[in-house]
């Protein structure tokens, strides 16, 4: 059999783009079975709430999610400007959180394993003013939307 | 010549530990080359300071720490409860910083590049309340002091 060549770098920003987005989708859905089953079993993870203290713990943090995910007063979520910074197996995406009527900045570290980009870190904190505008005739190469 | 065994992953720890010193002693010290020097050359980079939208180009980082460095009105910065967490060729640290009277949490990733471990991403947000008491039986394994 012909050996695939290795994945256009592009490809990997979208994969890397695409598990980002995963993650919103479990944020926006309450879906607690998929927040779980993307963050990493197979090594160290971390989690930043805003204003929280840092948690190291998987369990700690799937127990926090599970507690955001549940509580019907937690406010719609959204993501923007969302842009993949690949690292080897490892990749960063940067990206703006909307949640309710905050502005958050967002880090999102994911990790290669057995093929699929898992969730090794998420820290958001509050921004204090809207981004700058984007310059229309030279857009950024990957956004969420 | 003997081939050298890969070193324990305590030492990479170790290592991983002493670079993000290091970014804390050029930030105490006001250090602008050498806050430039540990910062990666070879891939993408990032970071959030408190409040402030992602910065995402080299260039507009080291512009921005040089003008943090240099204002002769800015706070005194000490780093506690660093911890190390190994993901092969990256590493985060996370931490707390205290930043005159604010207490923050902040990731620091690290990639190793020709032997050294340069930082890719620094991001500090506020935290709302203390960090839990240790356990002073258990202690974390890594500590910056």
């Amino acid at each position: 059999m012909a050996r695939r060549p290795p994945p256009l770098p592009a490809f990997v920003e979208d994969a890397v783009l695409a598990a980002n987005q995963a993650f919103y989708d479990a944020f926006a859905g309450r879906d607690v079975a998929a927040m779980e089953a993307l963050w990493s079993r197979e090594g160290p993870v971390a989690c930043i709430h805003p204003g929280w203290n840092p948690l190291i713990d998987r369990d700690e943090i799937i127990a926090a999610w599970t507690a955001i995910l549940r509580n019907p007063d937690a406010p719609e979520v959204r993501a923007e400007n969302a842009v993949a910074l690949v690292l080897g197996d490892t990749a960063m995406v940067i990206c703006h959180e909307r949640v309710g009527g905050a502005l958050l900045a967002c880090t999102n570290l994911f990790r290669l394993e057995q093929g699929a980009w898992r969730m090794v870190l998420h820290q958001a904190g509050p921004v204090g003013e809207e981004p700058p505008a984007r310059d229309e005739e030279a857009p950024p190469p990957h956004r969420v939307h």
